[in-house]
């Protein structure tokens, strides 16, 4: 594979609030970073003349890891704003799950490119989906150039959650590790108050088996946490611990609403918390306690969630919002700041999906995943403080190139591996007949 | 003045959630609103060929009123990140105030046409400005072609006082309604905490010798309404009432303590609010209490604040974070709808300044002050709800054309009233040298 060099940026290594470094060098051979920090400290080899057959001049921009989005259902975006400011039951019963009945493979196939495109856009370069028809999100991952962790969503009991295992076997067989590693699964059981004890059982028990985590949706709201106590006498917490799906790297997504014992069980466990702060307001679920899980010592990343909920693929809102609304509950405004938002966008939700040996800091041996911020527009003029413009003023539009595996997905804001026009209009095709047709 | 036909695009008139207008058609003439609506329902007289000496093709394009930024501080951009997540006492008197100090008049003029920059990029088009060398700063939106309505900030007592008032004085004479009407100015008090009740009523015989409006900051923090209770025995809105400044139009901005009783006092007396969300969640004030407010009848506006504490000009930022956070604090989904965010920032900025005769909706004897969304975009497809699209999924950079006062100020995401490039170079010069100074 091609070798590169990004020269003349600010390369942000996401290892410190302290490692900016001006004019910095990133070096990219076989698809990793070979070296990332101050020009001068570069090995002499990167250096050298020819070494590169490609050189990204990135003067006036950031240059840091690619963001990575901790929980979403990517091929939602068809359903973008197709029914807001709804009660979430409502939303789902008669707008949500009429039209997810008439979902086909190709609307997936289509919906989740229009995702990547989006993503990949706004400097998103690894996403951790929860959905159906996976074979053909993974498709879309592999022809767009992104990188996603994908999960069969499990529901129900029976012979549907015996089929949506096997499903998600068929899944993992097929495309775990695939797409040079750019394709990963976990297991996703979508609740404990959609799946019960015994089904959660036998998804720990595939776990072990396949090696994989698990993606499942926590205490998102308060309705969940009270039927819960009524059906089980127990929080989800306990729930998932004692069907030991806690034996196994476990992504919470939302974690709105933990006791402190919760938290207790989740940190001894090792479980990661997937923050999704702009959905969690839009559904009024609250804000969750993220001072709170980073003192339990429990990582944290970012997450969108569905775009039919949260309406963006981009993560900079959530980078934005998460700390506001960390300051604004705990009544300090140097709680939460710029660098620990950017921090939970990359090396966070790395660690959070367990992919901190190959993604979310640059760092030698790393896979080269990673974009450039034009700091020299408007809106991000001047650059006092290249965290503060990251997690305060960025916007998608300031995603200039991006990275994924060391191939440039993104050159001047447009996607090189597939063809833009059309996939967007053949997603606003689908995206119309599964609205017509429910 | 050239005569402009919009065609083919979705016209949102913002009269109302449903003047939603598919292949809608906008006719501009001499700086005004001529028509819009649907092309059919048009005048023979603009739909006969010839008509317009310019037609722009609005095929896949969302067409509103441009934003409306009812509380700034424009030239503040110049320090843009270069203090975040600190107290606010601690942040003004370590950070801004010394930097302030050193403010010369070509700082505020950079600073302001960046702002204008930055803001018209966006598709704000006009923004209510808080700050000093108010003239200078109106030479920057004269030059950029921006709308603003512009006020001396005024603070202290004594001979400080005077010469302050003296100065809104100077600014009001040469500037208020010049640059065609695009330069207006009002009264700007600092606040209840800041200006004395003597000194309050000096600012409202101005303002009634004046004929203008009042622009003043009301309980930002509980520690100022704690304050005012202490030195006074009042609350800042019985204040200001007291001191005779609600008997001209009052912008508040903020609002985020009010009583009861003072909600019914602003409204009594024709107040308006400029609701700040980023800013009062950054600097940890709280939520304002904004659908109490408009059932108390208050027209309400959205505003960034200075871009020190809230780190943009942009306003999309505020519309979606001003419908989520009235969802969260009501608990309800359905509150503060997409319709309800949109209105805020376009027709509801221009009640709140004032300006609802002149602009705000597309109506025909209206200023054209309009923007184009280009919705074809992969963030913003599909489009099954334009409000929606526009409240939760649109950022600064899908606004593609941008008319101020019937004028084409930005092309194809580019300012076509000065060179762009001048302006950012030139505010970070002056940042930089700014923040050297200091």
């Amino acid at each position: 594979m091609e070798r590169i060099l990004i020269t003349g940026g600010t390369v942000l290594t996401m290892t410190g609030p302290d490692a900016v470094y001006e004019g910095g060098l990133v070096a990219i051979e076989d698809g990793r970073i070979a070296y990332a920090g101050p020009a001068q400290a570069a090995p002499a080899e990167v250096r050298a003349p020819g070494w590169a057959q490609r050189t990204i001049e990135a003067t006036g921009r950031l240059v840091l890891p690619g963001l990575v989005n901790t929980h979403t259902h990517a091929a939602m975006v068809l359903l973008r704003g197709y029914a807001d400011d709804m009660r979430l039951m409502e939303w789902l019963e008669t707008k949500i799950w009429p039209v997810e009945a008439n979902l086909t493979a190709e609307d997936v196939y289509w919906g989740t490119a229009l995702a990547c495109l989006e993503s990949l856009l706004a400097g998103v370069t690894t996403f951790n989906d929860m959905y159906f028809f996976m074979a053909d999100a993974a498709r879309a991952v592999a022809d767009t150039g992104a990188r996603a962790v994908l999960s069969r969503g499990i529901i129900g009991s029976g012979e549907d959650f015996r089929s949506r295992l096997a499903d998600a076997w068929d899944f993992y067989r097929a495309w775990h590790g695939k797409a040079d590693g750019r394709v990963l699964t976990m297991l996703a059981p979508h609740a404990p108050y959609t799946v019960a004890p015994p089904e959660l059982e036998k998804v720990a028990e595939a776990a072990a088996e396949m090696g994989v985590g698990i993606h499942i949706h926590l205490v998102e709201t308060r309705d969940e946490v009270e039927l819960l106590r009524q059906r089980y006498g127990k929080t989800a917490f306990e729930i998932i611990r004692d069907a030991g799906l806690t034996r196994h790297p476990v992504v919470g997504a939302h974690c709105v609403h933990p006791t402190d014992a919760d938290m207790e069980i989740f940190a001894a466990a090792g479980g990661r918390v997937a923050h999704c702060p702009v959905s969690n307001l839009k559904l009024a679920c609250g804000v969750a306690p993220i001072l709170a899980w980073r003192r339990a010592g429990v990582p944290v990343g970012l997450g969108t969630d569905g775009a039919a909920s949260a309406n963006q693929m981009s993560l900079w809102g959530e980078i934005r919002l998460a700390a506001l609304l960390q300051k604004n509950a705990s009544g300090d405004p140097r709680a939460f700041t710029a660098y620990d938002a950017v921090h939970a966008a990359t090396a966070g939700g790395a660690r959070v999906l367990g992919l901190e040996d190959r993604i979310g800091t640059l760092e030698p041996g790393k896979r080269a995943d990673l974009i450039l911020v034009d700091a020299r527009r408007p809106g991000l003029t001047p650059v006092h403080d290249p965290f503060s413009i990251l997690a305060y003023s960025t916007n998608p539009g300031d995603v200039e190139t991006v990275l994924v595996d060391g191939r440039v997905v993104v050159e001047d804001r447009r996607l090189t591996t597939m063809d833009a026009a059309e996939i967007t209009a053949k997603a606003a095709e689908h995206a119309r007949r599964l609205v017509g047709a429910a």
